[in-house]
């Protein structure tokens, strides 16, 4: 089974208002090395497979038409650049795994290549590139990026990844720095070429600019989970992250996905899947209540609304609770419709079910995205998960946010290990990312489908 | 006196060929993070300023029109990305400050001001931003900015800086974080704005997604030579990094600098002007001479041409030897010419005397970019340099690349200290960069004119 823990450079980022819970350390310490060094350190300790980075461009002002709901809940504001926290916690660690997301909208191909080449040889093959297609109209508001229509943004993705694959896995042989002192050469110039790419979005000559590293291409992760976002999983994801809301339905998505990634020729066991989960753990069950109790006392519902109205680009404030969403008429509420079908397709869902709806993550029970109890209780129900939707592992977002990663470490790490869920040691045969997740010596799917790849 | 040592996150960045040399540490440890945490934590033992990174987008190409000459023989290239080794750094490290070059060419300012946020939220204020306004087609080739004439270069960047300055200096108040656990309140929305930013070149509205960090802006950096570049310098930078190819002219040049930041209104010790020099030590006149005999053994004069050629954009073998510069009549050409009259206004240059200064500096001597000699003799230099033309210190170039940094920490910087030109130890009253160069308190010079910036 693989484990991640899911966070982001903000004070406050999964759950609004536990910022202010007593035991947070995240509401000072995202924006200091220690606070992350002292993560990393803990993570590594148990054996976790990888840090896993979500971010945001922009501010979420959709809610009221205004951004002032996020600030006052720090909703995902304020929030550093996570690309720059990785290399502190590697400098501490040796085989903890850093994914980190990292927009195609905003960032030129060349790019994007030679940053996750520095940071995978910085690693030493520790890292994994969560590709995302950006949205906010609030990054468009600051320069960032073009608003495309959704399925264009995964068409202009496609080519994105296939400019930064060339560039990573052919335009520099394996052996071309050659370092012959006594003819004076360190790269053999016969050995790194051009990429000559020419497409409907992008162009670009090559060669890179970083010779091969450990891993040559980061581990690629991707979470689309629309019609058009699993398809590109399909085609690139080596780790695909979901957030299926139920078992039943969920098998049905996992063997979807990897039934197209075998339509495109892919091995089914090129893809692992990681279902996100919120996790709160107690050692009894008065403790599992007694956080329960706090989290509905400090969280921020008008927090969390403004992060899904950000979400969904629809504003839940313009309209009164009675109104169906079926009534409204505009490209926001069709999202919305599209994004309710996967709860309840046959209800009439009004403005206030919706509210209602958004909210129910701040009462955790045994299902609907959370992982709840003791950790005798959390462990069944992850081999529960496991089993009968054959999702590979967890991306896991721990509550409260500081409190609940020791709850992690301490309580649930060591359940897991007792079962032979988690091995008690990295396996040291393995020191890649992309090797964790799938054996000594793999290199990501292109390469090994297609040999060496050039 | 100030001292950066001046670094690129490539094998043999200044000096061609010697990554063969057998105390070399860099052909192999410029990509990972133990030579860069090694290095930051023997610099702050030694009490350096700052740690410069240099950096290039793209590969040199000019020089017979292909890039075979930069790769065999590592001119820049490969080269991993600088801004992601600081943050490693800075987690072994707690007073060395880290300056790195970030074109306003191939980065959004939005992104550029959070990236520099986080930096100095991370590095507890002891970052500086070296503004540069990029050149190479072999970037454009990749797909990286626009190519504009070398004057607009530097109109678009002056708005940048306005738009990044604005992000950093006005749209958080200072307090604007209230963390108000019992009213709910993380940042107040009342004390943060939009810029609304409407220019020729960028559109950001804000706001800025980090809330303010130690230094807020970062220290300023900038090495524009050219008329404009001296313009945009004395408007903008903090700290100028100069290449003074004497020192009677460089006195000038100094005395020009500052009366033009004088003129747009700027204290004059608002500005630190550091000298860039090539530094090869000895602890007498035999050792001095064996590495001089080193160096010139290893130096790569392919190498160096190379580079040249990339830097100018002009092919040097594209003409024999005894053609006159001044009978060619290209862009380049002309770029060349506005070089060469730093050197010697009235002579009448050909291809081949190019050639042979480009390839001058690897025979280090006591004068043209160098100290050069025993840590007396260097020391003796340097205090000439400070009293001659009124520099505030240096940014060394190390030869050879590693064992020249020992040589500077461990027998020149002793001799420094002994003198009085450096403290023995960091000021603690100056916790951030700025402080350390202007003084105790003091903020970006936009704040310490015009009041709190507001």
């Amino acid at each position: 089974m693989h484990l991640n823990i899911l966070v982001q450079c903000s004070p406050s980022p999964q759950f609004k208002g536990l910022w202010r819970h007593p035991q947070d350390r995240t509401a000072a310490g995202y924006r200091s090395l220690e606070y992350w060094t002292a993560l990393g350190r803990q993570l590594e300790e148990a054996c976790i497979d990888a840090l896993f980075f979500a971010d945001v461009h922009g501010i979420y002002d959709v809610y009221h038409g205004s951004w002032d709901t996020s600030l006052r809940h720090a909703v995902q504001v304020p929030a550093i650049d996570p690309v720059v926290v990785i290399p502190a916690i590697a400098a501490v660690t040796r085989q903890l795994g850093f994914a980190v997301t990292y927009s195609t909208t905003y960032h030129p191909p060349y790019q994007c290549a030679r940053l996750f080449s520095s940071l995978d040889h910085l690693t030493n093959g520790r890292i994994a590139w969560n590709i995302v297609t950006s949205y906010l109209s609030s990054a468009l508001a600051n320069g960032l990026g073009d608003q495309l229509p959704h399925d264009k943004r995964y068409d202009r993705a496609d080519e994105y990844v296939a400019v930064v694959r060339e560039l990573w896995e052919r335009s520099w042989d394996e052996g071309a720095v050659v370092l012959d002192a006594a003819g004076d050469v360190f790269t053999d110039p016969s050995r790194v070429r051009a990429i000559d790419h020419h497409g409907s979005w992008f162009n670009v000559r090559g060669p890179h600019q970083c010779e091969p590293s450990p891993q040559r291409t980061p581990v690629f992760y991707q979470a689309g989970s629309s019609g058009r976002g699993t398809t590109f999983a399909a085609r690139h994801a080596e780790v695909v992250f979901v957030t299926l809301p139920d078992m039943v339905s969920g098998a049905r998505h996992v063997a979807d996905l990897r039934a197209q990634a075998a339509l495109v020729g892919r091995p089914p066991e090129s893809v692992r899947v990681l279902q996100a989960q919120f996790v709160m753990l107690g050692r009894d069950a008065a403790e599992v209540k007694a956080k329960a109790d706090l989290l509905a006392q400090l969280a921020s519902a008008e927090g969390e609304i403004a992060k899904w109205c950000g979400w969904m680009g629809f504003d839940l404030a313009a309209y009164a609770a009675d109104v169906p969403i079926e009534t409204i008429d505009t490209d926001a509420s069709r999202s919305v419709r599209e994004f309710l079908k996967r709860f309840d397709a046959g209800r009439r869902w009004t403005v206030g079910d919706v509210r209602t709806m958004v909210l129910l993550p701040r009462r955790p029970h045994r299902r609907m995205g959370w992982l709840f109890g003791t950790p005798q209780q959390v462990a069944d129900d992850m081999q529960e998960w496991l089993e009968r939707t054959r999702v590979d592992g967890f991306n896991l977002m721990a509550c409260p946010p500081s409190s609940g990663i020791d709850d992690i470490c301490n309580l649930l790490v060591p359940e897991l290990k007792r079962r032979g869920l988690m091995a008690g040691a990295y396996d040291r045969s393995c020191p890649t990312l992309r090797e964790r997740y799938f054996g000594a010596g793999r290199r990501h799917y292109g390469w090994w489908t297609a040999g060496t790849g050039s």
